[in-house]
């Protein structure tokens, strides 16, 4: 299948979650894929698998000339698949994402959008189904408080590296990087994990010993 | 519309949000009305708009010769159209609201309560979905832990500074405070601002550039 | 009623609650029984009761020979009724609970899971009701990050002391564990409290005097 | 010799230290006596001992009517013996000790002061050599940021409970309080301990098994 | 005399320290001037006077195409009577200061540095006397980690807002940062003060009252 | 020179410090070998230089059976040239080394401590000049409250991965390890670097451009 279609992206968001993802990369040594576990996202069942389209934010402590210029660029120059990837660096003086960019970003064919800071507009992402994952909430906005200052970079994400263009999938248990090397195989793993686990599940549930569960499938 | 009446509280609840107030404060110069993130409403939905009545907390480390002493005259105190505005100054030995108190101000036209510290009895608040705002939840009651020592003074909630008589507003976004001076055009101007957000929306909805629409409108 | 039958673990979690607990303690001079804010249910709705099967659990740096060799003697020996209570000491590593292990759990009469530290697989275990408590989510497995180095031994749960074969008890305010010597007392006691609020509640939501009510019954 | 004269306080302070006395707290189960590792002395060879002149701030966001009151009515009630111990629970928002109340208290016969919380005048109190402990240091005066709220009242300083009148010890190590009931044995054994040690060292400098000298002293 | 000359820095280095001049602006309204107290002197007996230059970093995860380039250009031009301050927002990666860049600026007649952020290379600051505050310590390099994206900007440094020019002092208690409209008669009323503060101390050695110094003197 | 020589690390000692080393090893792409900075030495001037002998510990919540039986058995096994390194994983409960400790260790040849938790008896500690980092200091004793349960495992230490006979440095900048697979390498360099750094030095101290210095050598 075409790893960068929408079908890809959609068949991983059926089929796949975080915990299999980064125990398949756990097993070939990626042990550092998973995000802090604060970026939460904003309503349950929300779920997101896309490239990461990165920005970098600092704060600021005056009106910059032009405030949210390189936001705005990276925002017109989405492409479908991508999905919104920002970091404040710890920064929680205000919200960097909202209800109207998520529209735009629906719009254009974004699929999500992951913040290592705070959000606003809760009520409005809620409310269209559009997946964000971030720290937390504040009405404040980011206006002359923080800014974008690089895009499309390596950037850190709750701890994690991420890559421009690199797969990020969030789900109810938080959210992972899947490095471009093993991408591939990652993600043929992962659905042969995923259905070794469904069995071991109906085993479990017929009150077997978990030390023979655990010797005959090596998974838990 | 008088601006003491439950008609402008209401108003206010169904068709303002934090954000637009925040926003419109900022505008002012007012730029650190907005409590801190971690400040959360007990159950989705919950929505609070009234005039705070605030109440001053300290630990204690032996049981008070009256325990709830000037809590309970406050409680007794309340008018129609306030809310509890209680800090206990970062200490999260106990909680200092619960449901008994709710169904007390509920009872007496309190319009909510919004605490820098925890509360309880979350199963009994939300049930009577009385809208409560709070940094956690625990069992344990401040009896003997937690009491307050002043009430209807200035505290600092979630690191605002909140006048007694002051204009409070909290949703899902979080909660602000708005200084009486201003209290009149920061309402006014929230109603334009919500109408042109509508409009926004509508264009970013179908597609349109960011960097265009922020040039158009000058609102994001 | 057998204090260690099914029977008695139900009527609590039907007719008691966290915070009277809590209260009932604090009276008895027992003040340290809540444990930490953070350590939450998973899903709305979920709560506990039963005795603990206490886990302790270290980081390690290095694949140990046998992965999981302890806690999987302890899951293996679960008896109908127990809790399993665990404790990373403040590790957020890598998630110590899953779903696999709640099926497990489930299967041998388990009644739930109290884990100061991260748990996994959130989508199964809200999707089969079992009542899991954690300080948060992360899709990180622990095989090589945390490892089990002591079982049915006293150990800390978020800030509490908890002994093997206590009765631990989880709702929706947070949880609290019942020393062995009091325990018959307390639940008698918190039975009382129980209707005694129902009667303040009813008072209350009449109207009346806060201080009057808090003369007469003396509870808030 | 008498328990409240300075040669008393003069004799612990020659031969004690902190860590023998936490040792021998620890054997008579008073587990909890060593205040948290934050509190340091202002300069190296601070060291204090005496009965703790107990007082309890809080955060005030008005200037108060009389700034100081309690404050100054304790500081002017001073005992020669007494070591002034005060807690602001955590606020870090203003220095609540400084040089010219290290002055009066030394005038008056105080021994020192413990401070859970901040101080200031470094420069003129280290030039005195008052022993002065606290959380940290900053130019910033307590002047309506914070204000005392009870005096001789049982408090909590750096996690432990300090009763008016307890003997409190602070050293390079840290900080201490001894009950009231346990104070006599507790000074009699560490005279004890510190004998015993100075063998053990002398022993261990030659060289000797570690294991060995363990079981034969039963001390480390 | 000239507030941009040398002996106006060296007059109030000698005379002044940062507690009076915090206490100054206290009085004229200026609450929020002390930086947080764990921006600290490298060694006893710093102090600090001088005109900010700032600089404002972060974190970045790539090496830059030219790394250090803004920071060097403000290094170059340097002016006498400048202090350099730093922050990199929070950011505890790497050292942002160090004994090279300590040795240029003081050739340059730079007065010192005041980080709000970890430095390195203390030996050396130490040896030459450059008196350096940071909020700590680290071996590891900046290059790569940080770098510096706006010079003689405003920036927050400890909680403060601090302006290019703005005058900066540093001592064992901290830092403060004096505001342009403000400085001159904040220099004028911190000298008075310090001549009532010596008679009070005069005054309290001898043992007097601390109400009646209080009320005589109105200082403390 | 023999890599396991007290020559080796006598030589390390008085010519190489830990920033030059942690510069080197950035260059070779070993970018996370800097300790966390709250790893601080216990008194001015103190320095270490040798093979880690590492020990986990755990929080415990009952008297162990053996207390410190494999802390005692490391400590029995010390080699010449050997620094104890040991991590409580973050818990603060308690001081894990103390001034007898040290006495044996430096008894048997040992070069110093390295811990990532507490240490006590400071005064015995800077007394013998016995090269101890720590994250602070605390009276506590580790008995019945923190336990070694593995010695010689890799273990983390202030955020850093430390092999069992890794080259550990510390000074008053922080902590270093080398990785034995470039360890040679390192050193060379480090010395090599060392006296380019000694010419840049005099360059700048005669004012030269910075931003020529960096160019002409490359180093800052």
């Amino acid at each position: 299948m075409d790893r960068h279609s929408g079908e890809y992206y959609d068949e991983i968001e059926r089929r796949l979650y975080t915990s299999v993802l980064a125990d398949v990369m756990d097993d070939l040594g990626y042990r550092n894929q998973t995000m802090r576990h604060d970026i939460r996202p904003l309503f349950e069942g929300a779920k997101v698998v896309g490239r990461a389209a990165t920005l970098l934010m600092c704060e600021v402590f005056q009106m910059p000339a032009e405030p949210f210029k390189l936001e705005l660029e990276l925002l017109d120059s989405l492409e479908p698949g991508e999905v919104v990837v920002l970091t404040t660096q710890g920064s929680h003086r205000a919200a960097v994402w909202g209800e109207l960019l998520s529209t735009h970003t629906h719009a254009r064919g974004g699929r999500g959008t992951i913040v290592d800071g705070l959000t606003r507009d809760a009520w409005g992402i809620i409310d269209m189904r559009f997946p964000v994952f971030s720290s937390g909430i504040t009405p404040a906005d980011s206006k002359g408080r923080l800014d974008v200052i690089a895009v499309r970079v390596p950037i850190e994400v709750g701890g994690v590296l991420v890559q421009p263009g690199e797969l990020v999938v969030g789900d109810v248990d938080g959210c992972v990087a899947i490095p471009e090397p093993v991408e591939e195989v990652v993600i043929e793993r992962a659905f042969e994990k995923v259905a070794g686990e469904n069995e071991v599940r109906q085993v479990l549930a017929g009150g077997a010993s978990i030390r023979q569960v655990f010797r005959d499938y090596g998974i838990l």
